[in-house]
């Protein structure tokens, strides 16, 4: 094999994207491989995003040729596919995702080379829209890119950009990223129409028997590339114009995202358009790494750490994950209750629900990534007497927050929302933080929030929540927790259990979520003379325990899973106004933009951890 | 005219939709006259929305022959052209947009015949969606129906629906309303298409010569209908499929919105159609009223009252609106400054900046009812040096949290919002009112949050919001003021103004916003012992004056603009948190759906009057 005669790449030396335009196409799949070897070394090792990010190392090495990112610029849609990227622009993953290390997404304060950031989905066209009204304001001379999945696309956000951006007299290039990730969970109409276009134009066509016929001489392979051109050109053009061309972009596509020199050319002609541009090029998640290439769940997606010789992801302790546990309740009242209905925004596997959709296959709905639509569509289910229960992650729920007021809350319709990832999330960072839900939600009438601490009174707020007249939000964390089997107890709405009741009236602590439990265990082991309260519900709250608040000297409000703005200050309001003369000491997450770090490091920095709390008595 | 002959109808005797079904063509001409002149009569008396009613009056009576809404189930998007539903449904409109009178919007609690309810844009199609999933679920049989404007189409969540209801197999009617608005303002592609598809099909060819030639006779018109059918069909399958086909729905239109007899076809076709139907109508805004059919700048899409005859709307006295006083300091700021860009979501009528467009050609940019798009654009711009404004009102603000939060605040940009409509909005009701963004906004880091009391302070805040590091939120109320020139002094980031400073201890109000001018005064006039504070920045807020707050027997926080979730909330637990001892009077608005009312009213129910303040002392 020829590739073998060419030397390989040491990935950590490379300091810029510079080298590349030297390197022979040979050279270029080497290196490819190279890259995609040390991305599952480095994954393997800190847990990260690898599907994404193996489907685009040949796209970002070309991209890398044919543009100056020195000036140029690039926003990675959602940013988790940047690996190849950052390692081209001289950044080493050694430390991925690590406190104080390279992040997993883009991130400005880490080099000159990202120009933007993001972790939620769907923005990218908007932000490079901005970056060239800027740039033909100040009458500078660069591109501007947006690099976004087929699913990201789909996004109502995504649609307000293309549909703007396709009249703006200021040019993008827009790199639509197909890896059939909306062809296999088809939610939406565009998923078919990419499909069509695949089917039709250049990329199959490429693969079959004449082109290996005519591929065989040079001359063969001009008159081939001439004809197909003129032939797909007829095709869009004439017949059947794509939405792009439609909407008022140049289309060019779809190409073959792995093949370097296809790409290039592509790029080049993007480049050279005098309008606004759509490339649409085809990828396969995983590339070249069987175990992720074979995926169809999205195991690979986002992974932990894992061993990279056999596949095997390492499995957590005999804990059992809050995701897993809401799925069991949910299940178990979805076979109770025919009348209700599941919709997740793309985060079934995330959220554990895969196996959901094969059991409800008329009442589990994904709508691929449209979080404002879940909502609305929540809505009317309700309107129509459905009980709708929207699961999402507690980041993405900021997407929905007029869909909520509007369309469910001021209606007081009844409806459940599982809230997942609510709390600190660890190495995922800033962009994807669930400690501002609380806070949110807490400014929206008519919306019920509360918080389990264990198994069973996750039951318990679960069977209330279906049962409740109005919104009501239950909120767990990303971490795993002991399941034991306790006795279910119906928890009354709107009231806060009482775990230590003491003889003193020294200090009482009002603690939110599963860490009350570890909590507990260390009061009673230290046999600490304070009573503590399990405050499962934060809105509304238990005004008669309230009440016996004002006997103590001292209350601790203790948080690990939100900011101060909701519960907490509330709390804290309603105790001054009850002329409350005691000591009131308050331990929340800061509202700031929390970074990267591992869940416990974060609670250590912020004085979270239960020891912080024992220190404070 | 045969149409004299017609006797006419007695509008507000109309109990339900059923006569129309046994009228003739020429009846029903007759009955569009006469709700046109009643829904005239109305708003002229009651202010409202006028353009969008006169609209869609042909329209709804045809949907009303051919539905039955006792169980089909019909959503107007926005909700504020169904006037002429509520006639056919028995509604009277004499107490339209008064409180405890009928609301400007569809109305769960109004009528058995509204089936959802909205007053921000785009949610219908998501509405009817959750509806026909219930239904079937169900196996009950009834059709449902989304009536849609061309610009409330194109945001966002509307796409979402769209590209959902495509692929789902639950029947939807949704009606593309399209009377132009889009097209006079192009702010998208989509735009494009719908030009494009008014200028070739049916719509425009049934007006053309041959047409009229042909519709003599009845063998004539027969043979007219089936050719042209046939051609729009080979013209839209094999050559030019609409986008909508595209995405797999059955397309019909554009049919001409006030021609009853051809609307009862279509819809009748729509009914049948096995699938999701979109049914392209075009309607010309204000029909049949020449000043609001002529009006280009949207003056009467939502009116006061007016003078039915002249066409003369009522003008308020020698006041100044918030609105204009914004725009005065925003032109003069962006004349000084080439590097503001300022956005506004399809309400730059609203909030008076329609001749701005022409001062700035390049530097106002119009995205649409794109509230999301519009804060991640604003990103974009601010990542490359540009300072963006962005012109919103507070209600729809809550559609951009999650883009102002992720791709905005959290990267740290510079940016002004210029939020509108902050406070009590009056007879809009539940859907518009503008008191929650000061709570949503406090939970996000890194936004300052201000409201000035007067114009000269008005001033000092845009100066600051243009030169400070951070996203900058300016709230004002809809209100009018009474504009006298004051000094302009800087008030120094993060301060509060001390309005009157008295020598006694006893009560201090800490007061925002614009109300406050009125309480100095009448304080001053009734001698009042008091200290007032002006807050003008309310996030972050004056340290050193709460210091001072501590030192009063009596603190009262009065806010008539907004919940107490945000700036009250805080206040109130940092004095706890500094230990004040004194007695604490929160008075803001109450964390509900405010109802429909006049702002005094609401003011009144809520004790929110400067009355209600001096009662306190």
């Amino acid at each position: 094999m020829a590739k073998k005669e060419i030397k390989h790449f040491d990935i950590e030396k490379i300091e810029n994207p510079e080298f590349l335009k030297g390197l022979s196409y040979k050279e270029l799949d080497v290196l490819s491989d190279d890259i995609r070897d040390y991305i599952i070394e480095m994954v393997s090792r800190n847990g990260g995003h690898l599907s994404a990010n193996l489907g685009t190392i040949d796209f970002t090495i070309s991209l890398c040729r044919n543009f100056d990112f020195t000036k140029d610029k690039i926003v990675f849609d959602v940013g988790h596919q940047c690996y190849t990227y950052k390692i081209l622009t001289g950044r080493k993953l050694d430390t991925l995702r690590k406190k104080d290390g390279i992040s997993g997404f883009q991130k400005m304060d880490e080099s000159p080379y990202d120009h933007f950031e993001a972790g939620h989905s769907s923005t990218s066209i908007s932000a490079v829209s901005g970056m060239a009204i800027a740039r033909d304001l100040k009458g500078e001379k660069y591109d501007v890119i947006a690099f976004i999945g087929d699913s990201a696309i789909q996004n109502g956000l995504a649609f307000e950009a293309l549909n703007n951006a396709a009249q703006a007299n200021h040019k993008v290039i827009i790199i639509l990223n197909d890896n059939g990730m909306s062809i296999s969970q088809p939610v939406g109409g565009m998923s078919k129409l990419f499909r069509r276009l695949s089917g039709s134009a250049f990329y199959l066509k490429s693969k079959n028997v004449f082109r290996r016929i005519f591929w065989v001489t040079r001359f063969g392979r001009w008159i081939w590339v001439k004809f197909t051109k003129i032939k797909n050109w007829f095709k869009r053009k004439v017949i059947n114009l794509t939405i792009f061309d439609r909407l008022g972009f140049d289309y060019i596509g779809p190409i073959d995202g792995h093949y370097i020199r296809h790409l290039d050319k592509a790029l080049k002609r993007a480049k050279k358009s005098p309008k606004s541009v759509v490339l649409h090029i085809k990828t396969i998640k995983g590339k070249g790494y069987s175990y992720a290439e074979e995926d169809v769940e999205g195991e690979w997606h986002g992974v932990g750490k894992f061993n990279k010789e056999t596949g095997e992801i390492a499995i957590k302790d005999a804990v059992v994950s809050w995701s897993e546990q809401y799925k069991v309740l949910l299940r178990n009242e979805m076979e109770l209750n025919p009348n209700i209905v599941t919709i997740v925004p793309a985060t079934g596997h995330g959220s554990d629900l895969d196996s959901m959709f094969k059991t409800f296959p008329t009442r589990m709905i994904d709508v691929g990534i449209a979080e404002e639509h879940a909502f609305t569509l929540a809505g009317g289910l309700a309107a129509s007497g459905i009980h709708p229960v929207v699961s999402i992650y507690s980041t993405f729920l900021q997407r929905s927050y007029d869909e909520l007021f509007h369309d469910v809350a001021r209606m007081n319709f009844d409806m459940t929302i599982l809230i997942d990832r609510a709390g600190l999330v660890g190495s995922d960072g800033d962009t994807h933080q669930g400690v501002y839900d609380e806070a949110f939600l807490y400014t929206i009438p008519n919306v019920t929030i509360a918080m389990a601490s264990k198994s069973n009174e996750a039951l318990s707020l679960m069977k209330e929540s279906l049962c409740h007249h109005g919104v009501f939000a239950i909120r767990y964390p990303r971490e795993s927790f002991q399941n034991k089997v306790d006795e279910v107890k119906k928890i009354p709405y709107g009231t806060w259990k009482v775990e230590i009741e003491s003889s003193s009236k020294d200090t009482a602590i009002v603690s939110v979520g599963p860490i009350t439990v570890g909590l507990k265990e260390k009061l009673l082991e230290l046999n600490k003379n304070v009573t503590l309260y399990n405050a499962v519900y934060v809105k509304p709250y238990d005004t008669a325990k309230v009440k016996e608040l004002l006997k103590f000297k001292k209350v601790i409000i203790y948080n690990a899973y939100a900011t101060k703005e909701g519960f907490a200050n509330a709390l804290v309001a309603d105790l001054m106004e009850q002329s409350y003369a005691g000591e009131v000491i308050v331990k929340t997450v800061p509202t700031i933009f929390v970074k990267q770090a591992s869940i416990d490091e974060q609670r250590e920095e912020f004085g979270l951890r239960i020891d912080d709390i024992i220190d404070l008595l």
